[in-house]
């Protein structure tokens, strides 16, 4: 669970040697801590020409606390911002991507240690003309190429905010870049995250964003499930903490910590989403948020493996979540403004060797966000999925050193990620701010080389 | 432009090492050659209860003159088949996702070298219920695994068809097949492939299945250019080969070597696109299908490149394209049935240090598959792209060993391709019996790891 490497290369010796050999050298990752800024430095904020989204951003960057830079007065390299903002949807043609490189040429060498770079876009489908959505594509090709080329712990997104917004769409604007600038967002990179319309509502205190809220986490007796209800108690959620009764002193512990309630239950049981139903409506009355973080592997190359892991893996991890979302929205126990969250892997959308029935059961998540987000919409319930990469756990503590040391710096962070960073990045998903996010799967991967 | 260590691989010394070291060990992969069988052994094809596709694909693999393994006499462990295919458009619910454990897991290890592996479905968004739609979208997952699984060349592809087919479907889907099973399609794996509906047509001879064709090649003079002149004349098409000015003389052995004629042209000329569409008007009348394949490219860290590398990427890679579309497009030059290919890049997709314009360029051609390919379905035109990785040409040859190696090695195949195997794969799109394909980018990339 320690990455020793990492610990080795920020120290002194360690600091010297790596650059004299030229090994990687994963930066320390700024991360959040209550009542941290959002930024540890200003941001620069640009636009295209006829961009509509630099104004509003701009008002949400300085109600959040962000100080934003003067563009006239940045031109010196020794200029350090900690974002870089840059509103493209003005661009409507290829030729007008050449803004672009305007704004991002002479600050590419400017950014703090984990800043931030935010590209905002038009969503392509929503373009008037093949030849804008062929523009607002390629945004993506950069800010992936940034994410590979800045190092230093910066990330960077492509942000794309619908044109019929409605009145939640900006909260969640707000919401979402609250989250990238943050370090919340400390091991999420090269990702794209669509702003659409719903029902979001900002919270009276933007550091207890799940203030009152009830959450439902699966699997949360320890690894990424017992971070996550540690994250969503510290932002001020109810957490209904559940995982098999095997786990149960664990369980207990995580929610005796964090002051939330445990469920011993077994999710593969006939009747498991009839019993949590009435746990759910005899305790609280509601569901604000569902969180299907529970999830197993039984690694075998296909022609070795047993029926029962194929079974297990696929119920587990796809079957049970299934069913239990279809007792709770029957039940209408998730009220309009609920949200879902289903946890997916880079293995859902790569594959990967010696998982078919992992793989296939979290393509599957991805399946379930795809096909289920359009029908919950109507309901004002939004459905997202996090796609972790490599996380320093239990698990991944176990594999062999050397497939363990390429997994951890196949990426543009040089390491793996650690649980807190998937919890923060589910904690996002969750807050009543998000609704206007719906049908995302976000990977929090570092930017790993992996993908499909 | 050799991989030396394929062929050290492949010498006695060699495998006699890389089997003591565990190295990596690159098969020989099988490449078509005209008048060879589709596949070198039988296929085995398997459905899924209910599965609609699996009669069709009997029909064509029988008419195609594919051997069909008796399903009850391949119980024997000696059994060695070409192909797997399965139909698992039966598969409603992720809970008959066992039936795909069932027909791969006693079959896994029973493939020839570089066998294929084919997995039908329906299109998650065409499905009647969210249920049908995650399972259909957990089948990538499944594939995904299986190509990085088999190994010895196996390649595994995902191909949805349409539930609402017309009489291009199941041609389109006969063309795929022909392509996925063949040695044409040697370095293309992992990849989801959508049959949609179209003015599809089967040639007289399927071995000259561009018979007639005129076709246009941009950047033909060398590399994946004339690979793919070669290929198209091969197989039966007029081509019109064009690059710039200064690869006349490359250019012009080319043409006459495959019996074309050759365009000297430079794309970003102002009047580029009305010269050639004179051109093509004056001598064809028409032009049946255009690959879009000339591409540049002008490496450097963002912070480092001048103005000129970006607009000069840009301008080549996807702004020249969008003009030549609309000038040909408006000239009526390419009829009802014609097709247009793109070659965007695995950069395009991913990301790449020191490729922001490049990248931005290629992402940007996905985009204009995305958003003008529904367009011209109106019109009876397809468009494809498709996405090279590591392919071995000059350019790769010179990029520094390590790197150089890491690209080759890094996808399931443990090699390099060659232009010849993106040649096929354009082909493949370009014919016309692949028109009801439209929107679709196909990665040649031997499933390489690098992903989004």
């Amino acid at each position: 669970m320690t990455d020793r490497y990492a610990s080795f290369v920020q120290s002194a010796a360690g600091r010297a040697l790596v650059k004299r050999l030229g090994l990687p050298d994963p930066p320390r990752l700024r991360r959040h801590q209550p009542g941290d800024p959002l930024l540890p430095a200003p941001a620069l904020v640009g636009a295209a020409t006829g961009g509509r989204l630099a104004e509003p951003v701009g008002k949400i960057l300085t109600a959040a606390g962000v100080e934003l830079a003067d563009p006239a007065a940045t031109t010196t390299a020794a200029a350090r911002f900690g974002a870089l903002v840059y509103d493209a949807t003005g661009i409507t043609d290829s030729t007008g991507l050449r803004q672009l490189y305007d704004f991002f040429h002479p600050h590419a060498r400017s950014l703090v240690p984990s800043g931030r770079v935010v590209v905002l876009g038009t969503p392509p489908a929503e373009c008037d003309s093949p030849r804008e959505a062929t523009a607002q594509r390629a945004l993506e090709g950069l800010t992936r190429s940034i994410g590979k080329e800045f190092g230093r712990g910066v990330t960077a997104q492509l942000v794309y905010v619908t044109r019929d917004g409605d009145a939640g769409t900006l909260t969640s604007l707000d919401a979402t870049l609250r989250f990238l600038l943050s370090g919340r967002s400390a091991y999420v990179s090269g990702q794209v995250i669509r702003v659409g319309t719903g029902p979001a509502t900002a919270p009276a205190d933007w550091d207890r964003p799940l203030d009152g809220q009830v959450v439902l986490v699966t699997g949360a007796a320890r690894g990424i499930g017992a971070a996550l209800a540690r994250v969503l108690a510290r932002d001020g959620a109810q957490v209904v903490a559940l995982d098999v009764p095997a786990a149960g002193d664990a369980l207990a512990a995580v929610a005796n910590e964090i002051g939330g309630t445990a469920v011993q239950l077994d999710l593969t049981a006939p009747d498991a989403p009839t019993r949590l139903a009435d746990h759910l409506a005899g305790r609280h009355g509601r569901v604000d948020v569902v969180v299907h973080n529970a999830g197993i592997t039984r690694d075998k190359t296909l022609g070795r493996m047993d029926a029962d892991r194929w079974d297990q893996v696929i119920d587990v991890n796809l079957s049970s979540q299934e069913r239990i979302n279809d007792v709770l929205l029957e039940r209408e126990l998730i009220p309009a403004g609920g949200r879902l969250v289903s946890v997916s892997s880079i293995a859902g959308i790569a594959g990967n060797r010696g998982q078919t029935n992992y793989a296939t059961s979290k393509a599957g998540v991805i399946g379930l966000v795809d096909s289920l987000a359009p029908v919950l919409r109507e309901r004002g319930i939004s459905l997202n999925a996090v796609a972790p990469g490599f996380i320093e756990t239990r698990l991944t503590a176990r594999i062999p050193l050397v497939v363990r040391e390429a997994g951890r710096r196949m990426n543009s962070m040089a390491q793996g990620g650690l649980p807190v960073d998937v919890a923060e990045t589910i904690g996002w998903l969750a807050w009543p701010a998000s609704a206007a996010l719906t049908g995302n799967v976000v990977r929090v991967c570092g930017q790993s080389l992996l993908g499909a």
